[in-house]
């Protein structure tokens, strides 16, 4: 079996299961991996190329990125243009659209595929509510998260100016309204007032109700355990009330790891362009012969 | 913006709500019902066209077929060799891929999509199923249905030597484990414990522990209210106990009938060939522009 060729592009939380879910899929081969100070690799990294730039990992047929969703796009057009497919878990929700076009563009060019947004929200909560739209076209679906710290959002807040570690917990209060409640430590010298007011007008945190708590140890809090309870209420032809609903409890960087190991899978299927999840079969995320996929799954 | 000219084949409780459904949706025409007595049509079918064959109703790009299972073969070959795709919801899992491969050449031949089984089950549950296996390769699915009446077995049932009428529910007993709870009325002169034998045997029952009884009137019992409710606990990448859930409770043919709309639109949208529900984009199965399904639900 020809196995896919793959790299990682960054290594944080998100590169770390990313790494775990290519060792564990059957027909992965891990090129190497990508990140800024290739000399600073934790020792599981050992087995493998480290190196600074994607143009040093010959072979490579997908590039997963693994960087924080404001560099997704400088990355995705990098290892576009050596004709290397793409997969991202991108969670700017209002920044899809205009995405999904500039990397269209650049795969189309390069003769690659872009998958974007592959994680699990955006991700396979899009393929779930899709779903539903297709079994209910009237009515309305909630997404719920949480309780849950949402990476995301943590790592928008670690971004801002004085904070030196942070902590975003998701909430939710019903009806897909949520709360955020921010823990961070201060860097020393700065005013917590205008940190937090910082923090409120990010566009992560600016359309929903966020307090900000400074703490003395943030890794005290930490736990990567989140969730999502999603329903949908609605209309099939012309029959009402159909109840639909979707719950996960899950670890969140394992579980985003995992869809971007899929879709990597997924992208070696598809013609060159760009996609999001709703975009791409299902069949084409998982690890197997189609008759064999369809006899145990349809 | 033109109009998907679509047929009901079969008008029975399924076409019934697939009319409706191809009423409410903004991008159907309707060009008529095939059914075996035309004359016989109930007053909703008044205002189309009802005919005996699908070649009388020329134009029709897309065939819903809402035979019972066992006809659908049948009536899909016919819709395919005059050029013309089809959707069906066959829910015989064990025939499943015989019959893609059997629908793939003829649609290949005559240049048109056939997609099969998309009910709900097969069917939505099919790409839950397929997704959550891209969530978490490793674990167990359970699929638990009911309770709820059975369409497909108990048009098997009425089929049966003997059965006036027949009732079959679903009782589920947990990790994917079901009992068949089928309830009939006799035809005059019938033996009940040879009839009780004959649905045990077959092929619907045999697997399922399965009680017959008979009653004097099945109609006093029907309540086309269903439910499923599907479980995943895996792992992804590495990380064990990823918890997965999925609910529904909902009119069992409504849901059924809008699935098969939703796949005769995605229909016009695949490149010749049959393909389950798992082989095709979600996004295809809705209305609307890919841009705008993609900002609102992704």
């Amino acid at each position: 079996m020809e196995k896919i060729k793959t790299a990682v592009i960054g290594y944080g939380n998100i590169g770390h299961y990313v790494l775990e879910a290519l060792q564990t899929a059957p027909d992965f081969e891990i090129t190497g991996i990508v990140r800024r100070n290739p000399a600073q690799a934790p020792a599981e990294t050992t087995p493998y190329k480290v190196v600074g730039n994607l143009a040093e990992l010959p072979g490579t047929q997908v590039a997963i990125l693994c960087t924080p969703t404001r560099s997704v796009e400088r990355y995705a057009l990098e290892a576009l243009a050596l004709g290397i497919h793409t997969v991202d878990s991108f969670d700017i929700h209002t920044g899809t659209v205009a995405l999904r076009r500039t990397l269209g563009e650049a795969a189309l060019r390069h003769n690659a595929v872009a998958v974007m947004s592959a994680g699990w929200d955006p991700g396979s909560d899009s393929v779930v509510r899709a779903l539903l739209e297709a079994c209910a076209p009237k009515g309305i679906t909630y997404t719920n998260f949480g309780p849950g710290m949402s990476m995301g959002h943590t790592v928008a807040v670690k971004a801002i100016e004085g904070v030196r570690a942070a902590l975003s917990m998701t909430i939710p209060t019903g009806t897909g309204i949520h709360r955020r409640m921010v823990y961070i430590e201060l860097e020393p010298g700065q005013d917590f007032a205008q940190v937090a007011r910082r923090i409120k007008e990010d566009d992560y945190f600016a359309h929903d109700e966020t307090h900000v708590l400074q703490v003395e140890d943030v890794n005290a809090l930490l736990d990567m355990g989140h969730g999502v309870n999603l329903t949908r209420k609605g209309v099939s032809g012309k029959t009402q009330n159909q109840l639909f609903e979707f719950n996960m409890r899950i670890n969140n960087p394992a579980l985003t790891a995992q869809i971007m190991v899929s879709a990597a899978r997924a992208a070696t299927r598809q013609h060159p362009g760009c996609y999001t999840l709703i975009e791409i079969p299902v069949a084409d995320l998982l690890y197997g012969e189609r008759e064999e996929l369809i006899k145990r799954l349809v």
